[in-house]
């Protein structure tokens, strides 16, 4: 950040009077620039207990796989965003149903909520975002090939949380790409 | 937002090539200013069965009753930006437990997500945040002076379950003020 988006003048990185973090701030007109983390909503939507993967049409981590996910956008629920990024990316309608995972990315600034999904319809295609969608048994899973760690984290629960009869919600804090 | 804080120069609202949402954008340097909910963090420290409460020193509700709850900041994880704002809210060292409650509050693009906590030692005091802290039975809970529709719904759901002997968590959408 170099410019004050309220005024247009340069901003400086100090600690404002009072708190404890250094802020952007405009000697200008006074505005203290705050910047915070972002979520990332997705889900793990599953078909007949095939789950819906994506292979990326866009960097980072273009054709690696992932399950639907995006920034979360004002206005709606950490859940229709879920639903919204399936639609966006799969073509794919699906029924959000409990929390999977809650992964803290901290170099990115992102928190990652995701939640398990019931896809009714075998109906999906790719997107600008994708470049094919399919529906992955848990022995199929492209484990080798997963986007990010975040991802991998919330699909081994799903399948071992499934696997137990259990809906429970996971956090962890995951790197930003996978260590080569 | 007037102004891009990346060159300077005045943004347009409009929506971008290839995207669905308008956007502040620059035409000068092609920068997209996306604007994404911001995450609060709190949590209900228990100590012995009652539970700290704080009275608000600043506005919004300045006087009204609140657990410690704020901004979460980057590099830090949810549960980590909860325990920072009983520490500086209240003076109060906790132990975060499980997750209680996830409240949308849209209109203020804002995600709550508070948690449980333990308070080990009575030890708590006031801050420039809050003209009193104390720790409350259920019974002595002042219910028609609570700040935000958010952190009723949580301790509603906080006593109720631990009554159940149960930990849960709830999902919401809640205004940003009470009803008058």
């Amino acid at each position: 950040m170099n410019f004050c988006n309220q005024c247009g003048k340069p901003v400086e990185f100090r600690v404002p009077p009072g708190d404890h973090l250094p802020r952007y701030v405009c000697s200008h007109c006074g505005t203290i620039h705050y910047l915070n983390p972002r979520i990332i909503a997705g889900c793990v939507p599953d078909h007949e207990g095939r789950v819906l993967l994506c292979r990326r049409a866009i960097e980072p981590r273009l054709g690696f796989w992932t399950f639907p996910a995006g920034f979360m956008e004002n206005r709606e629920t950490v859940q229709q965003a879920a639903a919204r990024e399936s639609l966006e990316e799969a073509q794919a309608h699906v029924q959000i149903g409990s929390l999977l995972a809650i992964v803290h990315v901290l170099e990115a600034n992102q928190v990652h909520m995701f939640f398990r999904a019931i896809l009714p319809r075998a109906e999906f295609g790719p997107s600008p975002e994708s470049l094919e969608v399919g529906l992955y048994a848990e022995s199929a899973i492209p484990w080798g090939d997963i986007a990010f760690p975040s991802i991998e984290f919330a699909l081994r629960h799903y399948f071992a949380d499934r696997a137990a009869g259990r809906e429970d919600h996971h956090f962890t804090t995951a790197e930003r790409r996978p260590r080569m």
